[in-house]
């Protein structure tokens, strides 16, 4: 019995999934949110190169992977596939815990999957510098890693309070020699108004969206990306599941539940989406998306049009949501504290191909904990979402004496967010589960009640 | 050409590799310190459990690794060896560069190469509890990782002024359970004294040694434990090395050099022991071992008897040596600021087996640099000084136009050593090159002159 199943690089997956072209209902298209009309490829121009857009919008079911995209993936791809033998046996459960352990990058997380394709398209389609934003750093420093990769400057806008508080993903970006700005920043009107109210104010991803957008669009040879939601974004993270579809092939298993934790969409996508297919066609199988209880996105927000940015600057997007003007609670699994969630995602919940739950923060860390004291690597906030769900899973597999093979995506390791772990070992952390009034206020407003 | 070369758990090493049956000359014994007369086991059983002491003397060219210690190892080993494709295109060099990656462990170094092992024997000796000193932290996370695992106690004494700089470092040690105190602490008497003269007492790496120690032979079922210099430290890391020539005779490559970098010794013996016995027996192999110029042990400190620690409490054991008493300037490889060397290196050195080499700061994270932005991952700061050897032997082979094979150690991330790239990416690192009459001093002083 391996403690870990590797897969060669000549096996690695040659395409990535498109799961447009297997969905039972197709995914609405993004409004204009002035005409209400159908956004066309034109409109994504000054934003997006045109190959990513055609990827966005593209409904072929298998997209290849350029060879260059491949041999940079091999820095950390194909990632390992491995069996959480000691969490089983601390559990005494039935079941067998698999998981995809993507902590193995040179960021920490599944984030480069798609930094990597989306720099390489951009620098063919002749573009120079790319803008983005960050909250929590994890995708900041994926696309520094990437653009370093592929010699094209990187600008991240990162929420001035991340920024303070989380100074060793600034020095990550650097390191890779990316340039990161506190946002809001001087440097754009649309920050310049808040920087000038207050040089010190906290920031939040809408401003900074904002902030990278204008620098984008403004900016000689450059173009903005984006680390979830997005169509061709949760397509480049396919590969995760791909891969372990060959993987657990290698020791004949088919999972029966899979997991992972989702917050804009893109490391659960990445690894369920080719298990979802399978699902479509017939096959009986759990898919699993968690969040958090502070920002029940897919358990509680309903299925609706709206804006994927908090300053209202994108198109309307189909999707669940608590609203583009809804700011979550301050936990430390920052890549979760998302108001909306990608197209691609929301569709599958509708259609009943996921399912979604919500884990209060406490919980998440104990089992982050539990699965440090077992199996040894320290996870992410976010993950611990996921190994919450899998305890959950495991533990009733126990009740039900069933043997069953569980997948989830290990999406990153917690080595820079320790300061989230001290916390909760002194007891400073507290939930923030969400009031039920609150909620039913989100939804009135949003469905226009 | 695959970037990386993955073993399967199946062709792990079943054995270490004990030098000590190949050396041409002997290692002379530890001595007493009062009598000058060579210590005998006993005089170590307070401190040491009896079977790690048998490892330590024992002169059998292989000793097996036990079932359950291999079990443990599985959770990051076989390590990947990789090959440095960017770094050798960056710089347009003939040589090939391989290294093991052996960052890929929980605590992100191979320092549980040799913690797993000890706790584990130090568990079926009936052992409790294991007492440890840290400096910058690695080994301290180590162990409290392995005794994590085996469900002892850890307590680990971490240098004030460490403590103070790099909480995350003690933060994972309690994520594993382990209790780390900065030291000096009023816990014990040997940290009382400073504790109360000053609460806020810097300490030292000496007077950790002494708390630990204290703390071991004055508590119950508890020893303690060391994470380099001593013999069967080395062994238990020579499975990096095994399985490097398992995975380099796989792609059918044998190194003309072999690099790594080496501070009281563990990651460079544990590689290049086993190719050193090669060299024993007529192979034509160069070895380098790398250190700080700030600390330069054994590229200018004499082959002598040394205490192995500032206090002088150890047995005196045959080393190089600045001297028990020197400090080493406050560089950000704090896993090389060690007065001595193990004896097994020393004599190898003395020997002609390997040669040292001695790097400033700045070239080294300069190095640390060129690294994270050709092969992404970002290096420790001690692992900086095996790049810019590797980078010099890169160089080199280009002037004389040969297609040299480099193979070297990255023993470790530098994700939590961060800090440490910022102060150089704001240009507020400097070198401290140890003057040659303070060096004359100190040697002179050791040689009794």
């Amino acid at each position: 019995m391996n403690k870990k199943i590797f897969l060669n690089e000549t096996d690695i997956p040659r395409e990535w999934y498109n799961i447009q072209a297997d969905l039972p209902t197709p995914v609405p298209p993004p409004l204009h949110p002035g005409t209400g009309q159908p956004i066309t490829p034109d409109m994504l121009a000054p934003i997006f190169p045109m190959n990513l857009i055609e990827q966005e919008i593209s409904q072929e079911r298998w997209i290849k992977i350029p060879h260059e995209v491949l041999e940079k993936l091999y820095m950390w791809r194909p990632s390992p596939l491995y069996r959480a033998t000691n969490l089983e046996k601390f559990l005494d459960t039935p079941a067998r815990i698999y998981y995809k352990n993507e902590g193995v990058s040179p960021p920490g997380s599944h984030k480069p999957n798609t930094a990597i394709p989306q720099v390489y398209y951009n620098k063919i389609f002749g573009i120079k510098r790319i803008s983005t934003e960050t909250g929590a750093g994890q995708w900041g420093s994926a696309l520094s890693f990437a653009c370093n990769q592929f010699d094209l400057e990187a600008k991240v806008y990162m929420v001035r309070v991340s920024y303070n508080q989380k100074p060793y993903r600034r020095v990550m970006m650097e390191t890779w020699g990316a340039k990161c700005v506190p946002s809001p920043s001087p440097e754009t009107s649309a920050g310049k108004k808040f920087f000038e109210e207050n040089p010190e104010h906290p920031g939040s991803l809408g401003i900074a969206i904002s902030e990278a957008v204008e620098d984008a669009v403004t900016s000689k040879d450059t173009r903005y990306a984006l680390g979830s939601v997005l169509n061709h974004v949760l397509m480049h993270q396919t590969i995760i599941g791909l891969e372990a579809q060959k993987q657990m092939a290698m020791i004949n298993k088919y999972p029966n539940v899979i997991i992972g934790c989702c917050g804009g969409g893109s490391n659960f996508p990445g690894l369920s989406f080719p298990y979802v297919r399978d699902k479509i066609y017939g096959r009986d199988l759990q898919v699993i998306a968690c969040e958090p209880t502070s920002c029940p996105t897919m358990t509680k927000g309903p299925y609706v049009y709206d804006f994927g940015d908090t300053a209202k600057t994108t198109p309307l997007l189909p999707m669940h949501s608590l609203g583009s003007g809804f700011i979550p609670a301050g936990i430390h699994a920052g890549g979760l504290r998302y108001h909306g969630m990608a197209p691609l995602v929301s569709r599958c919940i509708t259609d009943g191909l996921i399912e979604a739950r919500a884990f209060n923060q406490l919980e998440t860390f104990a089992a982050g904990l539990t699965w440090a004291r077992t199996e040894g690597f320290i996870p992410a906030p976010e993950t611990n979402h996921a190994i919450a769900s899998v305890i959950e899973e495991a533990k009733r597999a126990k009740e039900e004496g069933k043997e069953k093979v569980i997948l989830f995506n290990w999406s990153g390791h917690g080595i820079i967010d320790l300061a989230a772990y001290d916390a909760y070992l002194a007891g400073k952390l507290t939930d923030y589960e969400m009031p039920s009034e609150e909620i039913e206020r989100l939804v009135c407003d949003l469905k226009r009640c």
